[in-house]
């Protein structure tokens, strides 16, 4: 259900300090993780179980480097190996508890939750990252009760721009909704990610953005989207001003340049922690613009969960039903099929393309 | 579980408007339905599920006679028939959603479950609408987390007013008591309905009216019912002041004339929607009357829920715990078997009286 | 997964009084029983489920001696018997509701789980109640939302005061950890239950009573536990000033002589009641002393309960996950062993140790 050998995000890094009690509990890809920082500022991720007795570590003391689990006082350094059984001289051998391999890159914390020899920091996918001073981006968080697949094929289609986000990221105009839904996108396929690049023309801006514009402003939209299995989605955004011109790249004014980076996370098969972020090139802001990006996608996400939610208890309830395609299927699809076929190397079984369809889309 | 060819009521016709965001999802023997109006006035119920990938179009829009998925933007007649899939020209042949049979009558929508060739408006049950102009019927709504067969049951015998509502509907005093579980009601069984008329002489007014009557006031109570399957129950209830004849029809002054229409929907095996209501004949009616008597199903149906929601915790935990039947159960099991012979009916199956023993009673 | 043939903790005797509407409702080793007393005072308990359909004895009402089912009024004795069915002469042979055993002892009341005939008044743990003059006992209550096996093994080992309680009961002082964890104690193992006495020498008074006493101020403590099956839990507590004596029974001052009882019930597999009390010899009591002993207990086991519901929850999840022993489960691997036997006994099958092991310890 869960790809293994691949790195998940848990969160941003300022969500774990040196504070006392800055011991923090993630749930990732089933299986519990406590994370804390090393007085030198690095990260240890552990299973979150003492493996005496399945205390939660989460609720353990920082000692230096090491987690104590405050249950029976076990002390467990940053490798995961016990090297303190309060009470007793000696330690028993299987005395260690899990560790994950931890990179921070871009102000997230990304954890491997896989066979740990084989965490590859190639695999991190790229991000603009809200420590990154050409940019300002701007950071937030939901938590969202649907399976993560269903994420990931909302976000592989922006064609739902037009109806699930028409009063928010998109348009309830004949324009937007025709331009949306007849996107021709230039897809590149890689072992873990696609890549899908389009161009939206002469559009009236995105409704959040209207009431700044002239209602015949018209806009070229540049989308660069680069979708990394298990679920990081990063997408380079550029406005230009439309001057008619119908091929070739726009030649408008840059008026807007950014970047939004989203991870959505499972935590389970129920649920998902999805860290997001918008922000425009430093030298291009205006006072408030970066602001409004990242608060539109907090807006656009709880419509975006409205929606997932109810699809995913009725997935529940009817996990047979016969469900129809559309082209807007496509983008989806690939995504899936690309995270179906890497569930099938880890599970040494051949991939079966029935089996996308079959399961929870 | 649930008889499928048969009327459902989905609520009152009120609670489904011609407001753009009046949308309405409900739960009707276990599946989803969504609930809308044309501009003619017409509601249509079709199943609560896009065809594509199960989003609920209960989260929707409403366009002319249309409803469209605002997740892909699929467009859908009142036929269920999908007529737009924007981004392409095609129309897939299964994209169209399931739609059911609907009649509003008396105020009440109802919705046919089951086959549509065989959705007969025949079946729908005589009620007395809050429409009714020779009435002044007045209506509520509630949730119980019980299945419906404890109300079926819980409404095929009266006798639990001396109990459950001895501060409502029924009373404390030992003449109350006794009236009420002494009861001989003549009981006429149709195909899908039973009808128990009974007559119960010379009690004290019911709790809840007790204040407006001197201590020694006592009437002739004249109960006419016709429970209809799955769970529909109409009652004429008659007050006449008691003059101390003990046979034949009542003879003494007709001071109240009222019926109360009550629809108990099983949204599932775990839970009901209770569509009710209460009125005078409207020129017996005096300021407050039917409001009162409103209110009173209120309080009572609290008291109900209380208890059957205990009941149904139970009921589940100890699904074989041997049960003792006693001279009260005749009317929930003359019921109870009807729906058992419906149920089998509709299953092929051979009705066997034991099944409606050993089912949720 | 219970033991039948044992005394159950229903609560303080002050939970059930004379009140009208005070009848009680408690889950008792999965079972539901309801409880109330007859105008002598006397508790009766029976299973809170009317031998006709099931509903709740605990919603009806009290009668003389008797209990009342508010459904459809059925009167049950307080030995169970059904003896009033109203509306029929006769009583169906099968209308009696299973009456438990019952003893007030020390305020609390047991209830006998198991076969009527073995209940057996010797099996109450000797305990100190509130209404014990020669004592200033006061008493409290929690729910737990964890299996009562892990609150078994929470109490058996006591060496957890150094960690989970080093803010209340015991401290994070290097004196106080090191002896808490390097407890010498005799042990004595009854039939059902485990005596555990031991002496902690010259430690600092326990964090939530050190703002009374100098720094230098140290401390001789005496423990004398009786953990009873299921899960009762005596401690003689004695606090002596320290006078160097490494040897022997304490010889300094008397300063607190106390009495902890405690009762852990288990509702069924995933909660329990958590019934205790704490105080002083009366002729040591000053002002507030015992008030502050009990205080400290609803602090401190909401630090218990904080981590055993997250190792219950963790234990779920990975029911087969390869725990790890330490020195300090000596205790809980007695206590659960005892309860371990007395199971097997009462399913008439072999008693296994790996089977302690293997549960949910």
């Amino acid at each position: 259900m869960f790809v293994r050998n691949a790195w998940y995000c848990a969160g941003w890094d300022y969500m774990v300090t040196q504070g006392r009690n800055s011991i923090v509990a993630r749930q990732l890809a089933g299986e519990r993780v406590v994370l804390y920082r090393k007085p030198s500022g690095e990260i240890v991720a552990m299973e979150d179980r003492c493996p005496h007795r399945q205390a939660a570590l989460s609720l353990g003391a920082k000692e230096g480097d090491s987690l104590r689990c405050m249950y029976h006082g076990m002390k467990f350094g940053p490798d995961g190996q016990c090297t303190e059984v309060p009470g007793q001289a000696s330690i028993p051998a299987r005395a260690c508890t899990r560790v994950f391999p931890v990179v921070e890159r871009d102000n997230w914390i990304w954890v491997w939750m896989g066979v740990a020899e084989k965490a590859d920091v190639a695999l991190i996918p790229f991000a603009i990252g809200p420590g990154d001073p050409a940019w300002r981006i701007k950071t937030s968080h939901m938590h969202v009760d649907a399976n993560y697949r269903l994420e990931i094929a909302n976000l592989a289609d922006l064609s739902h721009l037009a109806w699930v986000h028409q009063k928010s990221l998109g348009g309830d105009d004949a324009e937007t909704r025709h331009q949306y839904t007849h996107i021709k996108s230039k897809v590149t396929t890689g072992e873990r990610a696609i890549r899908t690049e389009y161009l939206i023309r002469a559009v009236p801006p995105p409704n959040f953005l209207r009431h700044l514009f002239p209602a015949e402003a018209r806009f070229d939209l540049s989308f660069d989207i680069t979708h990394t299995l298990p679920c990081t989605w990063v997408l380079h955004f550029q406005a230009f001003v439309a001057n008619g011109a119908s091929e070739g790249a726009p030649t408008g004014a840059l008026i807007a340049d950014t970047y939004t980076c989203q991870a959505v996370v499972p935590n389970n098969a129920d649920s998902v922690e999805y860290y997001f972020s918008w922000g425009s090139r430093a030298d291009l802001e205006f006072p408030g613009l970066s602001d409004l990006l990242r608060d539109v996608l907090d807006i656009a996400f709880l419509e975006d969960r409205h929606v997932l939610e109810a699809q995913h208890i009725r997935m529940k309830e009817k996990p047979n039903f016969p469900m129809v395609s559309i082209l807007h299927d496509a983008g989806p699809s690939r995504m899936l099929r690309l995270l179906d076929e890497v569930l099938a190397g880890e599970a040494g079984s051949a991939f079966r393309p029935a089996d996308t369809e079959a399961a929870l889309t």
